[in-house]
């Protein structure tokens, strides 16, 4: 079985149109690389309350979680809270991270700045020596920032503690209609139930209709499900096989 | 009180990567601009499962609720059959829509096209007479096929019949650090405890490096607030006023 994620989008600002998420779109690409089965993705308010209720569900539901946004100096910034909250522990300054912010803001350093050095109690820094502010973890959450650029700097240092084995992953495109070739598909699943098999409709594409996507962990698997409905489809309904 | 809304994208390609979801940008962005709130954006497989339980919680928890994806003739189409799930009632065939598809596909249509004519029982087509395949709806839950085309080309016909009293929004753009400006908007938000009050920093532009959003559906309330904050920022921090 593959590992399972989660994901969490933490901004009122994505909610409301202002700000068009990124994160998620890489974070899913990146985990799906690596292996990991993203399972749900969720865009969250910055509300307290609703953040540690998601972190708990999703902390007992996935292998792994990991949440954007929130992180930060200001009123909006109840990340870390709410992490915390939710593990029914409280916050602690850590003292690496004091450091690094003070050595960032120097003496005149505000309060509000220095909440930046909080994290959940029993958490923990990953990605310490690779990253100059590491990542704050809490048994399988993972707390990332909002800001795409960071999110990504941060990621990639510790990307490799995630992989697992890849899903091997075949696309057959198809000129023709998806509600003429359903009776293939049903039979690929009948034979080849663990496939996951993706069908998915194209507008305005003069070269193919449809695309087909076979995935597994498994590469004969695939392999065998793929010859398996090659031999079933309409010959000229075939365009190509990736 | 603002109507709310939660958006559910129903697509395993979004999940594992393959394909970046469009459709809640697109939404959330229209559903702002109509004045609704939308509380919650979900990402989920093509599980029926899954999907019906997400749909009857998001049911009862918003007053609106759109669904992309999982619409069509295939396997992994089983939006429809898990809405009527989730509301405990079958699937009836719209004769309507029927008609819309025999037409469109001829004598040679299959059972699987015909599908696309379901609905779940007690469900009701949207937008009839501006549509030529109106929008299929439940309760308060409106649901949309995942082409990003197709799901523009139906809101747009039926997006008035969501209009709510509008948000109004005032951006300040800041040359700071947020850091130094959370006691300001700590002042705000107890003055003004109903305000909407956002702050974004942002990397690597020359001119600002903070936006505050101001929002609220009083424009008294939202200029209220807009004056009481610039009074308190440090007047050199403020680059313009949106």
């Amino acid at each position: 079985m593959a590992k399972t994620a989660g994901i969490l989008i933490i901004g009122s600002e994505v909610l409301s149109g202002k700000v068009v998420d990124q994160n998620s779109t890489y974070l899913a690409g990146e985990l799906r690389a690596l292996g990991v089965d993203v399972q749900r993705i969720t865009t969250i308010p910055d509300d307290a309350e609703i953040i540690a209720q998601d972190v708990r569900t999703f902390a007992e539901q996935y292998d792994l979680v990991f949440t954007t946004g929130g992180v930060g100096p200001t009123h909006d910034d109840v990340t870390i809270a709410a992490v915390a909250q939710a593990f029914g522990c409280g916050v602690v300054r850590h003292p690496l991270l004091e450091d690094v912010l003070r050595r960032h803001y120097g003496e005149g350093i505000t309060a509000a700045q220095l909440r930046m050095a909080e994290m959940p109690e029993g958490g923990r820094l990953v990605g310490e020596g690779d990253l100059s502010f590491p990542v704050v973890a809490v048994r399988n959450v993972y707390i990332f920032p909002g800001i795409p650029e960071i999110v990504r700097r941060k990621f990639e240092r510790i990307r490799e503690q995630f992989r697992e084995q890849p899903f091997i992953l075949r696309r057959v495109f198809l000129r023709c209609d998806e509600g003429q070739i359903t009776d293939d598909l049903h039979a690929v699943l009948d034979r080849f139930p663990d496939l996951q098999l993706g069908s998915y409709p194209i507008l305005n594409n003069p070269e193919h209709s449809v695309i087909l996507t076979l995935e597994s962990k498994s590469p004969e698997y695939v392999e065998h499900a793929l010859r398996f409905l090659l031999d079933r489809l309409p010959p000229p309904s075939i365009v190509r096989i990736e």
